[in-house]
């Protein structure tokens, strides 16, 4: 943990052991001043875009072609040390490296510190590189709402940022590379016995909010059968998605919950519950969340309430470019991966060439305390990162 | 609504249309401050105990063998305008009726607001009736704590009480029968075509906390076949509840849930589940929430995963006593009915001759904002009430 110690304080909660870190939660607030010093104890030059991603420039802050590198410093609620700042943390030690052996870059390398990845705030993940990327339109991430009521619009100007700032990024134009380190969430670097892998694609992926209502009533005195009680249906619908999912491979999950009107001897009249799930291919994906909506449609009907399902966001399967992941493989000797899991690479390989590494983990666990990889691994990693901009930024 | 009219705004939620009444929030003190001018008004002599409860004395303050009535004025979460305040409100014209008529009662009349009657904050119902009869330790009950982490200790100190003063109130010592007027919660009294009814009996009821603790992990990153998630056991508890409960002629709900850590993107790592079940006998219903229970307990291994089991708290059943039911029963020629709800009535049956009355409910619904009686039938509420006092106070 070593490459993580700087920032190991911030925002961990000290009863759960995880990091707290929504977007621009006062921890997140401290992540981006501690991602400017960093910047600058190095000599970068640090640009902050409209939609608060964070940009720390070695080489002219308006030079071309540039390879970005860099992560997310957010996390998801009771999230682990890794996912997001791994990444960060590496590309500075590759620049600190680099630095060290004279390394003049041909071209701008710059280390990104992506807003709002998690999306644990808005609900949207990847916002801020979506925003960056023209991927999502500014007046629908400025009216999203958090858990309080308040308005994406709201939060920003309360931390000094101007909301009609918020939309494509003209910088993103001048980024030729991005290659973006992160932890591996799953165990097939185990299985290969590699510390570094390269990414070969990520599965589409989605959050669906299921809106199942009912009647409320006196839990003591309504009779069974006389209910409309619409945490039946969310319980049907819960092991159906287990059921559905196992049998094709894919994954489906409900994490977030919200019960109304909440109170133990009330039956409630409205459960709310989000559903993300991922799948090899997109017709695979359309096909299980539809499978889960029929079950849930089934049992509301059953008991007399009703759901409705609500895309919240869809993202499309990512295939990263095939000549720079081969390019990589072949300079690290790293096996190739695919991950269910989404990222601000994810995000940007439509718009230009873009590569992932992970970093073995052990355990496979993500999003939660437990979350971990080895020193030696990191130190790895960041080895694999500095080879990168070698060879990707080095003199031609 | 003209009997409730002059609360109908207190702790209203704009949206939902349902009350917000929790005990010691900010409505629940403007209903406490209206109590006390409705004492005022009529001349009572307002006494609070040390719980909190309100007693509105018609005769001397210190006077014995009272003839107490009164119900409760807090809500559960977007509660109806009806549950409590009515028993309240129906006392209070009730008394009107009497003064008017130049009635002197032979013994001391107490209009009652019993405090935390719903146990909608700290989780225990009728902790201010339990606490003034010695059925809850004030040190139990003052650790209590709130969603907000706050005991009931920082709470009633907050609101300018002493939490010394927590316990065993003397003035229930000289109270020799209590009338409690409610709003029927099912539809008994609509098939019997009758306004008012006198209870027979509560069911013995309780409520159980189910904490179901699995493994955080990322919902994209983690196979199905790899998971310990919690919320499937619990999904599995919910459907087992239904169908037990049913078998059984009893009720079991889930009302309450708490998910952690509660992001869209992660396998949550804990969910605490609040049950609240009700069966006609105390063997009938340890015998349901042990079945629950074995349930939950099989799903959870089958899982990976765990689950405890906390009763929070268990009410016996109640008998109302026999004569004093008969003799209402025959002066207002009312149906006796028996109800799975809990009333502070029945908190003190054990301890005095201790009666309640129904006003017919035409939907059955109740702890929901639609929630309703007609003008017409809580009329005949109060002037049943008014009968009762006249019967029970009357010289002799």
């Amino acid at each position: 943990m070593s490459l993580l110690a700087p920032i190991a304080d911030v925002g961990r909660h000290p009863g759960t052991g995880g990091y707290r870190r929504s977007a621009w939660s006062d921890a997140d607030m401290a992540l981006r001043e501690w991602f400017a010093g960093e910047a600058r104890q190095r000599g970068l030059v640090l640009v902050e875009d409209g939609n608060g991603n964070q940009l720390a420039w070695w080489g002219a802050e308006d030079g071309h072609d540039a390879l970005l590198l860099g992560s997310h410093l957010d996390s998801v609620p009771d999230g682990g040390a890794y996912d997001g700042p791994l990444g960060v943390v590496s590309s500075f030690a590759a620049v600190d490296a680099l630095q060290r052996e004279g390394f003049r870059p041909a071209r701008p390398v710059v280390v990104a510190n992506f807003a709002d990845e998690e999306g644990a705030r808005f609900g949207v993940a990847c916002a801020g590189s979506r925003l960056a990327a023209g991927a999502l339109a500014p007046e629908r991430a400025l009216a999203l709402t958090d858990r309080d009521g308040r308005t994406m619009a709201e939060v920003v100007r309360a931390r000094g940022r101007d909301p009609l700032a918020v939309g494509p990024a003209e910088w993103l134009t001048r980024v030729g590379t991005f290659v973006e380190l992160h932890v591996e969430q799953g165990r097939s670097l185990v299985h290969d016995g590699a510390a570094v892998g390269v990414a070969s694609a990520i599965w589409p992926h989605g959050r669906w909010r299921f809106d199942f209502r009912g009647e409320a009533n006196h839990a003591g005195a309504t009779p069974m059968p006389d209910r409309h009680d619409p945490v039946q249906a969310f319980a049907a619908t819960v092991l159906a998605a287990r059921r559905l999912a196992t049998a094709a491979g894919a994954r489906a999950t409900f994490g977030r919950l919200d019960v109304e009107p909440g109170g133990t001897n009330a039956i409630p009249s409205r459960v709310q519950a989000w559903l993300d799930s991922r799948a090899a291919g997109e017709a695979d994906l359309a096909e299980l969340v539809a499978a889960i909506t029929a079950a849930a449609q089934t049992a509301a009907e059953d008991d007399g309430t009703s759901v409705e399902v609500v895309a919240e966001s869809v993202s499309p399967a990512v295939s990263f470019d095939a000549g720079l992941r081969d390019r990589l493989a072949t300079l690290l000797d790293a096996p190739v991966l695919p991950t269910g899991a989404g990222h601000d690479a994810g995000v940007l390989s439509p718009l230009l060439p873009t590569a992932m590494l992970f970093v073995r983990n052990p355990t496979g666990v993500s999003h939660a305390p437990s979350e971990f990889a080895d020193d030696d691994d990191c130190a790895a990693g960041v080895e694999a990162l500095t080879a990168v901009v070698r060879d990707l930024a080095g003199a031609s």
